[in-house]
């Protein structure tokens, strides 16, 4: 957001209906392969372009990856990031699933790409479910077929239904894009982590547009949306096997992003992303509030990223804000112990826009109000640092008992 | 520990009763000043040594620092580690309290001073409780002269109970090592974050011992023990304004400390904080079983402190443990996303000895086993990351429902 300047806008964003194919140019299709055991349950999805789409995507940073992250990754690099189509899956993450795992992954591709008229490299592969059980092939190739036989424009809706696990809601969105060049689309769908399941804690990400652009200007545009979005929110500071967001360019409306509209693709993604972003937050495991933790006046950007991160991770912040305590003590404490340097007796904290800490020196006959306002769903909480001029937001949600009870209840 | 071979050990280590006055040329005293509400509550503790001791302390490093670690910090550097007492009060962490906080610790050393016939520089200070509330003098310094015509050789287990603030119980414990120069004791007290009032998150740490050793040789042995004991184990990954651990040597055994000896004192002081800060995660807030990650093979020894750290702080694995859920997977992706390069299909993980995952696939039929084993008060997790030969353990416990209550529910 931060290379945007208002004042310097060629184009105006608008909300519109829809998802992932409310940009022209997409296809989609979710059918119940059998993967969940419930009947009727979505647990598959393809995304396709009618013609060839330019691809990008980022992927977890952890070292256990799943096969489906593998296979998409050199299926881009092969590629050069121009593609086809997406196939995902849900109630099986295939992570820590070997050799055959990869070999799953693959035919996942394959058979898309057969149906498509592809090659198996053009189509890009995600699962989210349970860690270290095999995909049941004999279940998942018929839903493929079944899929891509059924790939349509007006049904994104239960693609992003598809793709949840134990989300408690499906997570879509999309924008419209005026430019003076003329006008594209942007649209969107994701699932969050909601690990009431064993081992599910996966983040996936669709994007689509209709813009004409590169795979670089792509990839380019989606790392800088990531940055203050998807890479913005913590749920419990974990990070999963299968992390994944995707995004396609179809090249449909016919409008091109040179580096002059590249803010307005930028702009674009940024709108859908965040609405993903924020509902990803407010639909984590236990969650009753919404925490943006935002830090101003620190040195760099990445000072104020690392300051917002620890407030927001913090167990003792977490669990105060799911108590409506005003407990600026607490806050203070994560922001000394984030690793980065200031001066505590330059430092403010606000909660609710509640100055609650000043000068090395509680407000506290200011603590009724800001308790008022932590009873809200949705809870700010500004620190600043008093040593530069960068700021950052990262979001998060309150630490509750549902929690615990998810993640500690379990099968085996 | 690593740097002291048991087959070159030219001592014993024997557990004695007692804590911080069982090595010889200690007194204690503890008292109700009234900073706690409760009547009678012990609130006000006083550390002192017949002449004059070596001093050496670790402090928080928190950017927010309480008054009394600001003045024990300056107070041994302008005496080079020489000092005569500590003196410690509970309900109260006198942080976030500006220049009337920094006067007021000043204050409780120099009544200490006064009453002892040393200098104000010569007294320590420690304090725990609420932060950003100041401390009532006129309760503390009455209590003070209370405290110091009343020390004793006898009662340090008061002087435990006196700096506990929610700790569910005292800890404080002594050892005899016997060498072949001579034998001298260690002996110490500590209290961990029981946090059920609000702010409270304090470790404070207390090791006396009647072995002659330099301040320099003290710090030595201080840091390298607290290494594996103290700072190697995790309640919920915060760091107070107020953690300090405090060491004293009379040297009144006679027995000096040479490099030859050094070793021996190394071992002392390990056993006691072992001991104490094992104490310290047992009575966790909230805690229902002690978890002990062992990382082996790693490449060095801070990749495996990294990794033990991670996987013992990962909400996700405290919530399984909590749950007797033998979930490798959460295990898995915590140490994937530790920040540390290593090749998962190499690594391996136990839980209480039965093998669940190897060459990057797990062993599902051993899980009951396992789960069965996590029932037990204290549990250990293993991870090979075949890697190097390198190992660390860190000391955590489970995450539950307990711990949101404790620290939700609130005051304000």
């Amino acid at each position: 957001m931060a290379d945007v300047m208002p004042s310097t806008r060629q184009f105006t964003i608008t909300p519109i209906d829809g998802g992932i194919t409310s940009p022209t140019g997409f296809r989609s299709a979710a059918v119940h392969s059998g993967i969940k055991a419930k009947p009727g349950a979505l647990d598959l999805a393809v995304l396709a372009v009618d013609t060839f789409a330019s691809m990008a995507a980022l992927f977890t940073t952890n070292l256990a990856q799943a096969a489906p992250v593998l296979v998409s990754k050199r299926h881009l690099e092969v590629t050069h990031g121009v593609g086809c189509a997406i196939v995902v899956n849900s109630g099986c993450a295939n992570a820590c699933t070997g050799d055959n795992g990869l070999a799953n992954a693959v035919t996942m591709a394959s058979e898309v790409a057969a149906d498509l008229g592809c090659e198996p490299e053009q189509v890009l592969v995600a699962s989210t479910g349970v860690i270290g059980v095999g995909l049941k092939m004999d279940r998942l190739v018929p839903g493929i077929h079944a899929a891509c036989t059924s790939l349509a424009h007006g049904n994104a809706g239960e693609a992003a239904r598809a793709i949840m696990t134990t989300d408690p809601f499906p997570k879509e969105h999309a924008v419209r894009v005026d430019t003076a060049q003329g006008s594209f689309s942007v649209g969107g769908m994701a699932k969050g982590s909601g690990m009431i399941e064993p081992n599910m804690a996966t983040m996936l990400g669709f994007l689509t547009t209709d813009a004409q652009a590169t795979p670089a200007m792509l990839h380019r545009a989606l790392v800088a949306s990531a940055r203050d979005t998807f890479n913005a929110i913590t749920v419990d500071g974990e990070c999963s096997t299968n992390d994944s967001l995707f995004a396609m360019a179809s090249g449909t409306s016919g409008v091109v992003i040179t580096e002059e509209l590249y803010p307005a693709l930028l702009e674009g993604l940024l709108a859908v992303s965040r609405n993903l972003a924020l509902g990803i937050v407010r639909g984590g495991e236990g969650a009753t509030r919404m925490i943006a933790v935002t830090v101003r006046n620190a040195r760099t950007t990445d000072d104020a990223r690392q300051v917002a991160r620890t407030i927001a991770n913090s167990p003792l912040v977490k669990t105060a804000v799911h108590g409506a305590d005003p407990n600026w003590g607490r806050i203070v404490a994560a922001a000394g112990r984030a690793g980065v340097r200031f001066d505590i007796g330059r430092a403010t904290v606000h909660i609710g826009g509640i100055l609650l800490f000043e000068n090395g020196l509680p407000h506290d006959d200011a603590a009724p109000r800001a308790a008022e306002i932590l009873t809200r769903d949705a809870v700010d909480i500004e620190v600043s640092l008093g040593a530069g001029d960068a700021a950052a937001t990262i979001w998060g949600c309150d630490l509750s008992a549902e929690y615990v009870r998810i993640n500690g209840e379990y099968r085996t």
